[in-house]
């Protein structure tokens, strides 16, 4: 007899299948096609997994993968929201709470809890596992911008100071990788892929 | 200045990316499209840690979560081996650990030994942690093929049996997820989606 605890459970699953389907604005590399959130997801986790010892502070790196697993499960409902959008940035937060409820609701009470509680924490970016995890996040859109030539940034016209302004916050999370993504910006306005302001 | 090691991490981290680009046999749950080994194992990583409790054993959630996370950056360079081809299957041991010694082999040497060896482990399927994994990774092939009324059980004519005999080591990672996956290969030859023998 299958319990309504794992039915509730592998409802939530199926359901967080359709994160496949949404697409972010950066490629690949190589730039064959956009990259959808759930592969983003597995990127970031990897990537946190590898350069943990570059955090500014201690962290507990399984609930940093935690925040990597379910950070962007909220885009099934709320979509992806171009950063550098400044009018779908506006009521992000307001999508994203109402999707919040909905998709980690589909769980039985205490995981809804305990997935929504991790969630929050990483949006409110206030402790070394959220701070470490969004550098992380701001990393995986740099590392395709840079290494397809300004990517997405060249596509839609964005300047090195607004590539600084968005990504400076890895300094706080990782400030060693802050510095190599400075590196990048300077070599992709130095290659003339984005220009310095505009 | 920027480390050599972290360059190494990057570097590792860049050619990451073409997991991305290497196609499993299953569909998307709405059959769209083809899976890609990234987003797989994303969601591998989402099931192990919401399916924990389920586990037959005592399990470390973070070295379960590590083997999700990597288990299949060999495919890369050794492609997906669709588990019903006997001749895929034949040399894909080999394959598999020439591509581990080159793609681990861009770490730094400690990084690239800790990979190898939960790989190496999580392919074993001795411990309990690589029972567990393995158990979620099968199932990660059999829920779209269930919501897909019979998927690529269907498509490529995979009888019941050939599906019982694939993934009962579910039964020794999760025992009460055997229990639901059994139900779902019961309804799929009662559905008429997959013939019991063949």
């Amino acid at each position: 007899m299958v319990s309504n605890r794992l039915q509730s459970q592998i409802q939530f699953l199926a359901e967080a299948d359709r994160l496949k389907q949404i697409l972010r604005k950066t490629r690949l590399i190589g730039g064959s096609r956009l990259e959808n959130s759930a592969e983003h997801s597995w990127h970031f986790a990897l990537m946190a997994l590898t350069l943990s010892e570059h955090a500014a502070e201690a962290i507990d790196v399984l609930r940093v993968l935690k925040m990597a697993i379910l950070h962007d499960l909220v885009e099934i409902d709320a979509g992806d929201s171009f950063v550098y959008d400044a009018a779908a940035m506006k009521d992000k937060a307001e999508r994203e709470q109402a999707a919040a409820d909905r998709i980690f609701g589909l769980l039985p009470a205490d995981q809804a809890r305990d997935y929504r509680a991790l969630w929050d924490e990483f949006e409110a970016q206030q402790t070394p596992e959220a701070k470490f995890a969004a550098a992380i996040d701001r990393l995986c859109g740099m590392l395709p911008n840079f290494y397809n030539s300004g990517g997405s940034w060249k596509e839609h016209q964005i300047s090195a100071d607004r590539v600084t302004q968005r990504n400076q916050p890895i300094g706080a999370g990782a400030p060693a990788i802050w510095e190599l993504a400075e590196g990048w910006i300077a070599e992709a306005v130095a290659s003339g892929w984005i220009v310095t302001e505009n």
